[in-house]
């Protein structure tokens, strides 16, 4: 049964093709929506819909749902009315009233930003791990020196913890990014209804807000709907700003655990082969780690342009980012967790460094001692002995 | 087993990150990895290293598989490996020997190309189910003429014929790509190995090359790595290319179908109501038609992406251009489909047609009686009835 | 003469693709280039490299710089060589001393951080105005109620104040994160050199970072360069972030000034003509304004992909990182001004309202009066008053 | 004085907003403004509006302004404005006629499109020209092998044949999908106007297809204008698919050329120096060349999200694909010439082949002596002389 069915059924495969995958997407929300309803039930409360009786019914089965999971099917549409089915299979009239005040437009809203808020507090933890890893290693490698690169030729020496020092500030300016973000979402939409408000009731949102840890309510109806691609891009950017990180630090590995450069060495356990070359071990995960950075790029994409000049008030349009947002969370915690892993296997050598890296020294040696930089410069130069 | 297994089992997480979804997408390629398997296997009787015997056998059971079809499990971690062990299970020794003279690179190569093309074909002929729809559309409304819009003001007139014959043509033209594109994509890989050839034994990737229905095969076996990402970018750009068209048709049909312009109804059945709205009626198909095309771009974004600044040769970052490349594929499979439908309900209502899109007839009219055109045009500005 | 030179000249053809549009694009950072060089200079006073007199003449040739310009060709490469040229032709060997303890590398990171700090800081006053400009219109037009739309159909009323106090919300929380990024990239680079710091002389950066006003130095001199692209992908999220509240502003006022929704009039003033159609008046502002979202979002993925796959230090490739943020800047302060102008002359007209916008209203009457909202919503959604 | 002028002055920032950089970027398109105008004023002769002496005095017009241009200041608003305010000063009423039977809109159309497949044709030149520098350099280094990669791990030998090889067979590819894209778009929009073609007169299309050299003119004058962001959409697809060509070559280049790997050498005269490191040789050209396809890449995109979401018919919106078009144009042409330079100049080392990269070539010996390849591959792996 639909949540606005009218009598007239709509044909099967539009319906299909509507519904689309959400009733897959929508598990990672069961949880959230049922948070959600509850919170919602206690407005229906304080509206006079329900009894303190009813609201104690509702909330079991709402806690019911959420310790032992709810199958959603292609024909309840999604999760708002898989929940509401069961309810009125259970209690019969009274689980028709849990939708009163509210529309699956606010339904969806509150319950991705409590997912949202969820998710980004557990990729927070995640990239704290990954610059303890870091730390770890320099610490670990605090006696070695590395040959620098600038537009990849030798430049200058470089520490260990020069180096991944500049990934553990690049990770820091990248939490407080997904920090201020985690703030700015932090807006309870419920009570917005389909954009537009509810009608005759006046409910008191302070009630979901307090109720679900929003820091404050969305106060214009409408601007809960905007809200909404407008703080997912913005959780997307937060996703590839740190995939970006990532994707340096992956590629320095990947070109430092070359026999060529041969500074970094994974364990052999971290390693593929390949089919027909015997002598092979692949750095395939450093490869994958790097190339998630395009995938996210792509997801961010779709989010930035899904609803270009299109005009204000919900259009069905939005339902398309919630797989590249659920997506996208999956990849870059479990892209994370990876990281940490790879970190603690791998063994940084030290090479015989080579003189050129020192030239930039030498002449300031000879500044020290009276020298103009240019001429130093130019003295160091014309030595000739980097050729 | 690994294809590569040496002794030194993987780390379990990094194998599982490594893997991904492989061994769920590897579902669409399995037929034509038996296919090229079989035809790679006519090879290996060419150099001696199957007896014709050893060849049906293997034959047998790669048609097995095909019609039977076969479980990949993470283990397996992709379709390659699981029709190997299979083989091996089956046919002990002998199921050992497919893998010799070729390596995964160019097995993978070979059946998405395979799978590709065959794709391409479904997709060319429900394009040209689309524009029979079209022509249908336009047979049966030749009588009637909408207000032709520039910067989304009304203009001249327009008849249905020159509004949906522009996307006929457009269709065509998608057409003429998409199949330039299939004509490229049409080049046989098998035998490249890894990029590098087969040592020691000359391989005749003519027995492939014909025994596959490919038009020609690649000679510069390092060209077939580098054709990959090459031909599959090319793939999604004709995807979008015609996702383009379809947006635009949609949102024409978005805007038609509003109240306020009122010249396009969508049967009942096909639209969606609100949770709360009790007058609603929906067109949630066309905005979900409308939003698919920035979903197919993200995707394209991704592979144009993905291996920026990479050498050549094999990357392990190619790996995830299969899951945006198979989605590309099923998303405008679908989204064709539905859109036919939607064209088959449509109804084309005739509205009233304002005076001012006759305002350049008119003036032309005073053109034919030899005013000249900019006196013509600012008489007829300044007439003002259209204010 | 290049900083570099040793002897050897580049080809000709090779200098002026290398040197690219920089000598024109460089004409915004001449003033930042001096500012950060007089704070330098004191680093040199400090390191003994220049005596205070010394320091004196640079400081009084760069200040002239600043208020007469100075001209960079394409000989001079950048405006850092210009400047260095045109400090030896006016002062000799002084004139060289500056370029000791930097790099260019450092250079270009602090005169490209001062002008993206003043650049937002103009951006966040022009955000501010167009708030004021709507809560301008919401104040003059408090009176009137518009339909709301969803999916593109009448849905619920929607006064002014909803309507456009939803993009006062999102612009308000636009400036939010302007500022929060403000904040991340007010860090001091200068001292940086090629990315490993200056060997041999001690520097202290608190001298230049409490000169050029930041408000802290980063310590790690490689990040420094990893936080030039970092920090510039950020700033073009920041401004693609309100264009996209600009976009969805124009799309709304483009569809509701077509004569069939009729809501909004923009004066004549403001609208130009067709070449060809005498009775046009064409909003082609407002189609400017919501192309410019496009525009910027092009930009900004050419810096999200620009160093993709690239390993750690200076890559000459984030050069072409300027061009784009530059115009990025450019274009989204002439929109800013550009759509507050816009506002000041637009004109609200108020339609007469449909019933159809009131069901939801009805069945909240009967909720009121005891019916369950399910029976309420259908007894509304059959009385079939709304076809 | 502007084509659509009547008597209201546009408000002037409002003007300079929507001419934008169109007078500069016209410059162009100026000559084939003028010769689509000397094809268009024969279809003025046919249509009796002109006699043969007056398109005699345009003709000579049109030429004078193709041999010595024509200033296109901010008030003509762009190239059309000014060459007709330019024949009204010089012709009088004769300089008003020629834009009778035609619109800006298919103005603009015929000159992007011809001055679209006179760029396309430039750029297959050169690609041919880069072509025959790789068969040069194939051919100069017949005898040298270098260790081919996987995964950026030395894998097995590659000769100068197969590598660059690999890259003619990719460029060949590119030329045909360019050479596919200018038969694509040689279609005459000419007679289109505004997109709902010329009331009252008939226009024979002929006339100027055959003038202007197409090969077939567009039947559905609607067709026109959707073809437009189709068609700059393919262009762009098709240059940043020969841009995805030189980016890989341009990272080989880089990755050989570092000493670690020193298979490749840069002349001196094509590196530049740094400003603070005596001993730098770098190799900018090559991470320009490189980093340009990011840059096509972010054109492209502006054009394939500008008018995501828009209806058909002219909307101003697709004015701003000009600029990336032509400085995407710009791009590439001095790309691919700047490539050939540098091929040109560098030279390759042969280096000692390292064991391992025959560990295949081993395997397969051991096959041809029939051991099972499964086998031979674990041999060799085990003898663990490559570790």
């Amino acid at each position: 049964m639909k949540l606005w069915n009218k009598g007239i059924s709509l044909n099967e495969k539009i319906e299909k093709f509507t519904v689309g995958n959400d009733y897959i997407l929508d598990k990672k929300l069961l949880k959230y929506d049922c948070l959600a309803s509850i919170a919602h039930a206690k407005i229906l409360v304080d509206s006079k819909i329900l009894s303190p009786n009813e609201f104690q019914i509702l909330e079991k089965y709402f806690k019911k749902i959420m310790s032992e999971g709810l199958e959603i099917t292609l024909n309840d549409e999604d999760c708002h009315t898989a929940i509401e089915n069961y309810l009125v299979k259970n209690c019969g009239d009274l689980g028709k009233k849990i939708h009163s005040l509210r529309s699956r437009n606010d339904q969806i809203l509150v319950a991705l930003r409590l997912y949202e808020k969820e998710e980004l507090n557990q990729i927070k933890k995640l990239i704290f791990d990954l610059i303890e890893e870091l730390i770890e290693i320099i610490l670990k490698n605090s006696n070695k020196t590395l040959p620098g690169y600038t537009h990849m030729q030798k430049a200058m020496p470089m520490s260990i913890e020069l180096w991944l020092g500049s990934f553990v500030n690049a990770l820091e300016d990248d939490v407080d990014l997904l920090k201020f973000i985690l703030n700015l979402i932090d807006q309870n939409p419920l009570g917005s209804a389909a954009g537009f408000g509810v009608p005759i009731f006046k409910l008191d949102s302070k009630i979901t807000t307090k109720e679900l840890g929003f820091s404050k309510n969305i106060k214009n109806s409408l601007y809960c709907q905007l809200s909404r691609p407008k703080f997912e891009i913005q959780i997307l950017n937060t996703l590839s700003n740190t995939m970006f990180t990532l994707n340096k630090l992956s590629s320095d590995l990947m070109l430092f655990s070359t026999k060529e450069f041969g500074f970094v060495k994974l364990p052999e356990e971290f390693c593929t082969g390949s089919s027909i070359m015997p002598q092979k071990k692949n750095p395939d995960v450093l490869e994958l780690i790097r190339a998630k950075y395009a995938i996210i790029l792509g997801e961010e994409f779709k989010l930035k342009n899904l609803t270009t000049n299109l005009i204000s008030g919900y259009n069905r349009d939005v339902q398309l980012s919630k797989e590249p947002l659920i997506n996208s969370f999956e990849i870059i915690k479990e892209t994370l967790e990876i990281f940490s892993l790879v970190l603690k296997g791998i063994e940084i050598v030290q090479p015989n460094l080579p003189q050129e890296i020192f030239a930039t020294e030498e002449a300031y040696k000879l500044v020290q001692k009276g020298v103009p930089f240019r001429d130093a410069y130019k003295e160091i130069a014309k030595s000739n002995k980097y050729n």
